[in-house]
């Protein structure tokens, strides 16, 4: 099932072709396919180029899977039981100049969206979550201090709707929605809709 | 001046390209590029789809451009003066469901991620800023005490680096350098090498 941005802009495929489906085929991911999407985040830009983003990732049947999925909460393993690929981001708050990095997550979120684009250019789909234990994730895969689990994402080949149970199909079907540009893009002042035109 | 990402894996074009230059020409955009640029921000994804991000846009002569320049230190005034494009990108703290939004930041750089997709898509190029003044930018903007300016970003067509003045065209010529794949992507517990072969 598709869900492309409902817009008439011509924006880039990749990003108007993106979405977050909850049904994941459990088709591997070839790790050529891994190394690249790594890759692109290994690229994106951060502050200073400190590069504050870690990735723990498992591939389905390893052990770091199942330490990932054991970290998520039930409603979120519900639907990623299938996903071939597990990963967590991980920020490093301090920055390499001292003090703290203020902007880690920002850039974190950034490496993620490379995650994602890389991961629709390779024909994959991925979901993100907040809801998982930090604490969990820093007990299993010993995460030092100066070190915060940020988000999980699920990877993997997509799935029909129907593979899967009860509201997830109802939410997988659902329509897409998005606040609109006058309550996004300012000029002059906050609130001020831009014009651009 | 083209400064690819240096790396043997295939990762798409808009990726392996996109650099961060300080050399903008002072060539107008097209304001339908600019409506696309923040048409893919708005598809981005969220945490709950909170769509933290907000952003205040100022084309060069107008006062909008006039008064995000005025936010920037002295550094970033040196090299982004003609730029024909600034941006600001700021992040709403509260959630929808009460509290503060743990994720917002992460998500601004999400979305500020896929405005740097766009606009490489259309030929353009971006540079992100930590260096600007968030109380003089409340100020100036009359930005409520629940939004937080996060980032400041140039955009524009690039020009050669020889249009720079003094270091920082050392700087545009410097080579890119990021750290090893070792050091990012971890399986297992943290610290601990991915091999994905």
């Amino acid at each position: 099932m598709k869900k492309p941005a409902i817009t008439n802009l011509d924006i880039h495929p990749i990003i108007k072709n993106r979405w977050s489906p909850r049904s994941f085929s459990e088709k591997k991911v070839d790790p050529a396919k891994l190394r690249r999407i790594f890759e692109a985040a290994r690229w994106a830009p951060s502050s200073f180029n400190e590069q504050p983003w870690r990735f723990i990732v498992g591939e389905k049947g390893d052990d770091s899977w199942d330490k990932l999925y054991e970290c998520m909460v039930k409603f979120n393993q519900d639907w990623a039981k299938s996903a071939a690929v597990l990963i967590m981001s991980i920020g490093k708050q301090s920055s390499s100049k001292g003090g703290t990095n203020k902007v880690y997550q920002y850039d974190v979120g950034q490496s993620m969206a490379y995650i994602t684009f890389q991961a629709e250019a390779e024909g994959l789909v991925v979901h993100q979550m907040g809801g998982f234990s930090a604490d969990k994730a820093r007990e299993l895969f010993s995460i030092p201090e100066d070190y915060v689990p940020l988000t999980m994402m699920a990877l993997g080949y997509q799935d029909s709707p129907d593979s899967l149970e009860g509201d997830f199909v109802k939410m997988e079907k659902a329509p897409r929605v998005r606040k609109p540009f006058g309550e996004l893009v300012f000029s002059g002042s906050f609130g001020n809709e831009a014009r651009l035109d």
